[in-house]
């Protein structure tokens, strides 16, 4: 595990990818201006940008000068982008995890300190250095993967001050790390235990005291609510989607997992970014996001590790164009997971996505389903230089072993990170 | 990807494990010799055996002069093991898994290739350098996860030279990376093409000269056969078990995956090892293998990748105390798994083993079905240096993250590995 100030060494010490990097083969669907030329390419990174794209290994003159990396032929593709996670948390739940295996009743679960509720109490009692820590030996699995970009929802904290300290080291994970990361105030994930039995008082503090001071602070970059039966009503969700637009602040949903609550609807209603889980999305809803361009986020980690068996409606998102994203979910809950490749292979193995939407699903539509498709998800110039070279013959190899680590050199920032 | 040179050079200069290694957390189970005192423990290392375990970290004076190694409060556990993988094969299959999900027909898919009868064609083509280089990538994968002994089955070879190849590697991979292989004639995989509706003549082959050859040079350790209504029957297998058995070789059996053949019991009744798959296995399957000690062998990463749902009798193989394994069946087709603590976690998810079950099943139960459990599976005096160090606080955590990589150290026979 790196600390604070060991992290902040390691980047500022990272060498500059600066220089014309040859032999790649682009992914189908890497390039964000269309497809190149059949065979390698060659890339130039100036200042952390890329600055030019092309067929063969011969650059224009002006960059002739600069530092050569030979790929040696690997599959080249964008930084991934992961783009919906819970990775600020205090403890873990392997405990309950064991637990529950054993057949220890609910109530034993709940007596030894498990659920949300545990997370929630973890998370209160640790001050920022130590979420920091824990969060970023987390962080370095999924960038040892090639993550480049990552999106951080609070809503463990459930009151002001721990919503403020999630956000907070979600930030400076991102310095520390030289990664983009994208916070989410979700601060309507659940109904605090002080709050129990007064749903709506709380939203009302969510909306009015807790989003509008954290905005404020520049801690919120889109706002999330669990819409469910056993989260919020529909009627709660959108107030606090109202409350996000008066900020300016775009939305998301987690939607329609264990029924169909017409959220993602509403959602995007509200031109949401991404409706997530969405396993009981009606053909309503389908139509709604597809007129709003809002994403559909898949994660099939959370469906594995529940053993859900209700599949997200894939060929009916396919059929009517909404873009499709798949994500770790990561929480520590009922998504312990830390592998983005992992996610696509499950992706194509239990929603029989094809290898290419699970590919695009990890790079380009994360990015849209965070805003960041002019900087993340495809490989184009003028861009910032995130990219990932493969130690893989063929892009289906992505999805097709798991539980591999076939990353040969990550780009991130302009900076080579592995 | 190490060429073979390359990879023999590296294990000659890895440094020795010579030392004593202090402040270690053993998981439960990982000692050979009963549980030791709660809290921390200290190990000597010296030539490569472990010759001493104690609690806190005083060490006879005899091993005072000797370095240190502080495992600064880390996880101990045994050097899993991998016990049942198909490792060495030419080509790999990632396109047919894309095709698959792309709605391909069986036409389609058998026209561009697929299916087992392209790996036989690509392992027949492939010479033995190729063969080895292509599975050192993958053995990589598995060491750099803490794997310190694996089974490697032939069958991707059906004919003598094609198998010996596969063997030959197998033991070459061994030498290169410093790992405990066992090996596996599985000259009944399949029939090969050129038997097609000969099966008798093909398993007479198989029987009267291949596996004597193979035995001859040394290249088997125990004998498998693919039972199955589309693999061998029952009287099939038994004549393989005869030959084995006439050659003094431990036998073994695929069982009971797709039907119960009843080849669980006649294994069984040869003294197997063990029986893997077995999710169709019966109570009188079960009764024999436990009156045999023979292990039952589970392979949740084939039952995921097929969509199986037919679970093993987990809770009946509990309760006759039949020992369980769990492995990555690491094959091309049905398993391309590179992680065994994510097949622990799959075990846990799809099978509802315990977590100590999981963990005992890759380490522990793994090496009773190689024979090897003198030697590896769990942590001993008088035994080889096989140890792993984990960054995380407790052992549940192997099996409840999915998708990680949390080794610290490898000791791999008496060498720091990772
Ligand atoms: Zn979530
Ligand atoms: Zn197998």
């Amino acid at each position: 595990m790196q600390s604070a100030q060991a992290a902040t060494h390691l980047i500022a010490n990272l060498p500059s990818a600066n220089g014309v990097w040859t032999h790649l083969h682009p992914m189908p669907g890497a390039l964000a201006d269309g497809d190149m030329p059949a065979g390698e390419v060659s890339l130039v990174v100036e200042q952390g940008l890329i600055r030019w794209i092309g067929a063969g290994d011969a650059v224009p003159a002006a960059y002739a000068a600069l530092p050569r990396f030979d790929g040696g032929g690997a599959l080249l593709t964008p930084g991934l982008v992961d783009c919906h996670t819970h990775l600020v948390y205090g403890g873990q739940r392997a405990n309950e995890f064991a637990m529950r295996l054993a057949d220890a009743s609910y109530e034993e679960v709940a007596k030894a300190g498990g659920g949300i509720v545990s997370s929630v109490r973890a998370t209160r009692e640790d001050d920022e250095d130590t979420l920091f820590a824990s969060a970023a030996r987390r962080l370095e699995e999924l960038l040892a993967e090639g993550v480049c970009a990552i999106e951080i929802k609070s809503g463990y904290g459930l009151a002001l001050e721990h919503e403020r300290k999630q956000l907070r080291v979600a930030r400076r994970l991102g310095e520390a790390y030289g990664v983009t990361v994208r916070t989410t105030f979700l601060g309507a994930h659940a109904l605090p235990p002080e709050y129990a039995g007064r749903s709506q008082d709380y939203i009302d503090v969510v909306c009015n005291e807790m989003l509008p001071a954290l905005a404020a602070e520049g801690l919120v970059d889109a706002v999330d609510v669990f819409c469910e039966r056993i989260g919020f009503s529909l009627a709660e969700t959108e107030q606090v989607f109202k409350a996000a637009k008066a900020l300016g602040l775009p939305v998301k949903l987690h939607a329609e997992q264990l029924s169909d609550m017409g959220g993602s609807a509403l959602a995007a209603r509200y031109g949401a970014l991404s409706c997530d889980h969405i396993e009981h999305l009606s053909a309503e809803g389908i139509a709604t996001m597809k007129a709003a361009g809002t994403v559909a986020v898949l994660l099939p980690g959370a469906y594995y590790t529940l053993r859900d068996t209700h599949l997200p409606p894939i060929q009916a998102l396919r059929d009517a164009g909404v873009p499709m994203a798949v994500s770790t979910d990561h929480n520590p809950g009922t998504s312990p997971a830390l592998s983005l490749l992992l996610m696509a292979n499950m992706a194509c193995t239990l929603f029989r996505l094809t290898v290419p939407e699970a590919l695009v699903g990890i790079t380009r539509n994360a990015a849209l389903a965070l805003g960041l498709q002019d900087t993340h998800g495809t490989i184009g110039v003028g861009r910032p230089a995130n990219f990932v070279l493969w130690g893989v013959q063929e892009a289906s190899e992505l999805a097709y072993w798991f539980g591999q680590r076939p990353v040969r050199t990550v780009v991130r920032q302009g900076r080579v990170a592995v």
